[in-house]
């Protein structure tokens, strides 16, 4: 096994951890963890709400997710002889749920949840259609995924950290602050809410404390949206074997890593989303010195994908285009094109007994290609969503006799909002 | 070679062919062409703009393109029995250039093009960086595509109909033309238009004269945007193999069918666009009684795509947010997180030596992949663009040395608008 | 469409035509077809038996098929400047069934046929199961073969030549027919022979006559082996995109093509075999002078395949090791642990309901996969044999409840001999 | 975690472990581990040799490794209720490398070998051409394999076990030694011998002792032939995800595993062979209760094979037919023509500075692909050996410029026999 230079152990909180990470970006939280160009190393990660989610059959957990404590991120880790201007390479050698621990109460034992957000916690890609909590359990079996909550379903995991990146400059950090509370400004009452302004309440910031602390937590910016520094993409094929190019900002990087996924469709539909999990990150890092300049890349993470992202070549795909259900026309909006083709899956699915929720996990959480088809003929955006149709337990491809019906079981727990 | 059910001489315009096509949607267009469930035929298409684009080194004929004209559609083809409630089956048995002339002044005989149109004449997806009309000429040599205006690279095309569809009913038809016309008011003198409402001018509609031509005229939906009907989607992956189910509007379906592409990346983000060029696409219709009901398919078609697109397996990727170039944050949407990846793809490419329409070039007409990685993380939207490393030939990676620089050619006609 | 620099009319015989090719390999049959290196050009392929096997379903055609006259190959196409040492570099940029021509007497007119000879005539890999003549017709629509007598299965063509080679100088020629008779003179009576001898009766030279068709007919080799010229290799994945570079033994390389095949498993291993048809090449080729001793390619063909064969994700695999029948332990004969995987294939798909010769029709068919899967194991030879699951129109899998029983229709036509 | 049923202590032999394991099989080797149709557990596998090879750059230990102790096996393992006639289903969910544990002395802790014998312990399948003993090192980082003897190439695992199976019965084990020695007796004094006869020579056979120990390694038969039960098949393609079905010859069918391999081509050509590791396999098991006779299956494991095999897009292949380098003509050799392709693969990649044997190794240890292309077109069979393009750093592919020379560095360590 690779150095372990983030540990964590799995029956202690993440703010009790011997190495504290952290859950806002920030140039000034401390690295406690140092590495050199080339070394290989092992990052322990938590999952996104530091096991405020259980493995059971009630959503109230998801309803009173504690959303200011997110992502607890490991790092930052300074990569030495790193300076702004530089592309840092990471090397995903390796990417998996707890190693060693197939049962325990800790999400990456053995086990994963996807939910969906209320709307006045944020909501999801559809939450005009799915206003409550939502929450499904997936068990983790080798390499693959299944529910007691989402039957005759299951598929190859495409494992990869939803949330990896460099630590923002002051000058980036104020840029992002200043340009999100712009947006804020405009509706500031929206339910769900336009962007997330610093807040110190429940944030980690590494070993900081006293006044350091609260300055920081005051101006460190939310770690929900990918930025230039990379971040939260939740890039579903940032698999083992990926080689990811982060532009740098800070002096040794200050890189940091989480918000790990068992799978994930594209799009991560479901917000909190994905099959969330704890794990581990086998990290191989490197630098091309001054390669932002020499590549062009001043901002967002360039990548490599791996080679073994798990294979399906029968596909089921539907379209979607950018008219909202009330009828109105929208200009190009690929956003709402893609809403469009996930409902025309999500109405698919249910013809053979699926709830709509129940479809809409599916969507969330399997490795389903979510594709920008059509983006210039006017007015009209087209978007394409890709179902693997051998992940389904029965065929659930269009036929002359219709569709065949199966047994929802259970179906998905809900806490109304 | 199946019977050809809709013939086109090469040596003739549209509009001179003994059955002559049509270029707007209305359920009034006559069905010229009779088939039944279960046939296997063939349908000659033309190159969406009738030869008006020519194999040379001036973008003229792009910025004087005869843009009312478009697309020039074989159909409608009426499917005996099928009516409104049904699924539409149909099977691309094949698809490519125009057969045995592989020289000539049509796009489809060994050659096509690739334009960008000027912003006046709606543009393309990066009409802010590109304003002007542009050009770039391929040469088909087999599955491959090469061109003199983009050295450096080759790719297998990714053959398939940008455009097919089922006839509207009138009902449907109002309600694209209220809804369309609704946005157009928003901004009238818009630069590019929003939409475009129908023009009599140029439209062609089978052996339709008189009145009846006038008002059909009047009334038929401009081609350009992809609807419930499926129409101009685009999508790359409706390769030869590929089955297609559309919703059925009006008695007999009346199917149509044009705007071949030899390739294209996910978005056709050029506009015209893809690798444009007539040819012949081979079909097999069926039918699934009431299968708009049974599957909850009410609006925009379902697929399965074919078995044979080309296959790469090293990717460089690159991730773009829903930031503008100006800094201002936008909240979710993925057209523009896309558009930043194709235009932090663009800047990458132009440091081994291309020049940014070249490097736009190769974006719209290789077969990329344009994902919505995520979409819910508030504020940013995140799209990622994939380019294959393959179909260049020099080593496009990044890597310590820096980029390689290649000898980028005579360039890409460009007319000034 | 290429220049056609070797033609077949569909309606005459192969000895008919403007230019006639040959069925034997020998230096001096005359090239009447010359290209220079950088051509593009189409070669016409007749069906190997040059329309003896018609589409009904009788396997007297088979029993009695006229074995001396194959295979009927397009060719000697001399390259200009191309001498021995050369490698020859040929890139398949199309291959595919008789243009235009989806229903006629002449396979490859929108059918195929897949035979199996009796013992007598040579056998099949599984001669002594399988003692007898048979035939199956598939039925071509777009890129995918069914079969009356083989229900229940569909599968995408992997359209490849069986057979492309240069010609043999005449020293490599009197190496083959000295080798091969010492084999054949090990066990002359042998049924089925063990090698076939040079044979004037039936054989087709050119344009050569008098005392010269004589000489020549007499040393010719036959076409069914390949050899170091390449000949009939029956490489399944000589696909469309492929680059095949072959070593050159005489001046002008003098190259030939034929033996087109739809569809066929590794091995071929119902010998006629693969689904057989004529069509068109186009190819491409080009030269690296002095490219034998470069890259140390003295014989046999090395080659790049395409990116477009048809891809499956889901598989069923057999094994089978060096065992006979009848319990003799062989050593390391990887041959024999082929057909027993085979076997046990043909064990496996009778359960379902299938005869014996229609599961072996599949194998000799579909696109498997046959590995060499372990060659060292003392006494053993392990091989395998893998058949994409997705051809079934049922679900092939092994289950606990045991296989599903499919009606296996009019079954395979047979010959007794 | 699942439960480790047979674990095993890194720092101790195999012998001195809690649960001792056996290298001989037979029906009356005692089953220590006993599981549930249903269970899911982990196995630790040993390497072949228990650690006998060294991470150093001598061939010492190749040439004197104790062949008389292989193969090291985890197991028996009996699955309760299981009985002869079933059909017992293995699911792979996992194999690797030994798990946290990246330096160490036993092979699998962050390396592997790929060893070539001498021709007087079995040599390998060119071990005319390779009569000495050879080693290699290869390090694993993350998914990747790369060596300090063979520079310059680098690939992604396809993890497998090389041998799993069941017990013998009683009437079975007779069998097969009857038969072996029969092929033994053909030639007693061979080197290579023809086939290995029982040894109790290092016989390891879990807790038995005295004279139930004597007899049963008098009987048990050799571990290196795979057989009806499966056993050292050296299947590459088993890898993590796939589904084996072993029938079962008697109560419990007694499972036994090991032999795993980091990496291999098809066939294992070097012998020793793979890149040899120890690790772990996390199984379900799971019954089919008469599979044997429902499915046809006497013999030999039928498997489904995982989703997650490395992808490559790029190959070249090489081409062989049986004849001998002496220029003997053999009669349908696959053997023999899987041989020659090999050799053509070694004496293209000599001309790029590769030495012979370092051109060998990669093919033992890479991830080719060995295909039976033509097993009928009498007399030569022809085969063909892929080599992925991409798993060398520099451009391998023919061109007209000739080949490109790398360093080949310190080289392969050799004893000589």
């Amino acid at each position: 096994m690779p150095e372990v230079v983030f540990p964590l152990d799995s029956r202690k909180r993440f703010t009790e951890q011997p190495i504290v990470g952290h859950n806002r970006w920030h140039p000034d939280v401390p690295a406690q963890v140092r590495v050199r160009p080339g070394d290989v190393f092992r990052v322990d990660c938590r999952e996104w709400f530091d096991g405020a989610i259980r493995n059971d059959d009630s959503a109230d957990d998801i309803l009173n997710a504690p959303l200011a404590s997110v992502h607890v991120l490991s790092g930052p880790i300074h990569v030495e002889g790193v300076e702004p201007g530089d592309l840092l390479i990471v090397d995903i050698l390796d990417v998996g749920p707890i190693p060693q621990e197939d049962s325990g109460p800790l999400a990456g034992q053995g086990w994963g949840y996807t939910g969906v957000f209320a709307t006045r916690n944020g909501g999801g890609f559809l939450t005009e259609q799915f206003p409550d909590a939502y929450k499904v359990i997936w068990d983790f079996r080798g390499g693959v995924a299944t529910s007691r909550h989402v039957p005759h379903v299951s598929f190859t995991g495409i494992v990869h950290p939803g949330l990896m990146g460099t630590a923002p400059s002051a000058e980036l950090l104020r840029t992002w602050n200043a340009r999100e509370q712009a947006l804020i400004d405009t509706d500031p009452q929206r339910v769900p809410a336009l962007a997330l302004p610093p807040n110190p309440d429940s944030a980690i910031l590494g070993n900081l404390s006293g006044a350091e602390f609260d300055r920081v937590a005051a101006e460190g910016a939310r770690t929900a949206p990918p930025r230039e520094n990379g971040g939260n993409q939740d890039i579903k094929n940032l698999t083992k074997g990926s080689r990811v190019f982060y532009p740098v900002f800070v002096d040794g990087a200050k890189l940091s890593m989480g918000d790990l996924h068992f799978s994930q469709g594209d799009g991560e539909i479901t917000f909190c989303g994905a099959i969330e999990m704890g794990g581990f990150m086998d990290v191989h890092v490197d630098v091309i010195k001054g390669g932002m300049a020499k590549y062009g890349v001043s901002e967002n993470a360039i990548f490599m994908p791996g080679r073994t992202d798990p294979q399906y070549s029968e596909w089921l795909a539907f379209s979607g285009t950018s008219v909202t259900l009330d009828g109105e026309q929208r200009y190009l909006d690929s956003h709402l094109s893609y809403q469009r083709a996930c409902l025309h899956a999500i109405d698919y699915l249910q013809q053979f007994g699926y709830s709509d929720i129940q479809a809409y996990m599916i969507l969330g959480a399997a490795p389903i290609e979510g594709r920008l088809s059509g983006v210039v003929d006017i007015p009209n955006s087209c978007s394409t969503v890709y179902l693997p149709t051998e992940i389904f337990g029965f065929d659930v491809r269009p036929g002359k006799d219709g569709p065949t019906t199966i047994d929802p079981g259970q179906g998905v727990p809900v806490a109304r909002a």
